[in-house]
């Protein structure tokens, strides 16, 4: 088992990842974090997912430029494209998929692998260039790679007096 | 830092647990539970979210009965409903709130506590009793307590050649 203060810290010490080194991490390390992926919870335990492992250095550059705030997908060795599958759940295929992905950014961070998310592209133009089913719905592109240069600084969070009630 | 190998194990060995002990958990770690959603990443760092303390029997009784799957919600001692902020965040609450809530449960596994992500319920009358607001999104309500009973067997997953494709 893992030591619940050390994991609280494992998750508030987590920072999104801009910026990763050429050098490739290993299959081994790929196949980790699609493992970590595969074993979410989902609703029914129906599994509407796909994942992409995307290594083409064309496919990435392309998916970066689709990307507003993603642009740095280019200098990832790899990325992941969570897919939804509509069609297997189609009223908790998002939530479900959001889980998966939560899994394998904590499984990278545990490797010493950054990330970030990337949701904010254009899904259909994306769509195209990953083969990716009109029906099926595409979360997030996680280029993974090892971090480089310094950590970043911790973001804000709010306070938890601005967002908890109790009810007792 | 977390060994890699321990956390891929960890994950696959979570599971998700319908029958609680009635001792309560502590606030330390209902803290530390709140404390790992608060940590998510959000887009644009908006977190969109809300999370309800439940403890009143009364309240837990009365979700318990618009849960069609989730009638053991009423035997946890606490229960934390996980609320998405629609105006904070319209595009992207809900994988936000979603990451919230994947962290929630693994922070509780980590504390050997136990939890099932309640989604199928009806949400209207759940945000009425809970005082919701009409423009938020009330996406799980997760209950928490010690562990009664053996720990279930493990859901079957899909195999990687079924979910997983690559791009070279």
């Amino acid at each position: 088992m893992i030591e619940p203060e050390e994991f609280l810290n494992f998750i508030k010490n987590r920072r999104s990842i801009r910026n990763f080194q050429e050098e490739s991490i290993s299959e081994k390390e790929i196949g980790m974090i699609l493992e970590a992926g595969r074993w979410a919870p989902s609703a029914s335990n129906r599994q509407p997912w796909e994942f992409i492992v995307i290594k083409n250095k064309e496919i990435l550059k392309a998916i970066s430029k689709l990307a507003r705030y993603g642009k740095f997908i280019e200098q990832a060795p790899v990325a992941i494209a969570v897919v939804g599958k509509k069609k297997v759940s189609s009223k908790w295929f998002l939530q479900d998929i959001s889980l998966v992905s939560m899994n394998m950014i904590l499984m990278a961070w545990s490797l010493k692998i950054g990330t970030c998310w990337i949701g904010n592209l254009n899904r259909e133009k994306a769509k195209e260039i990953l083969k990716v089913s009109k029906d099926d719905f595409l979360l997030t592109v996680l280029p993974f790679g090892y971090i480089k240069g310094e950590i970043p600084q911790p973001t804000n969070r709010k306070g938890l007096d601005k967002i908890k009630r109790e009810i007792v």
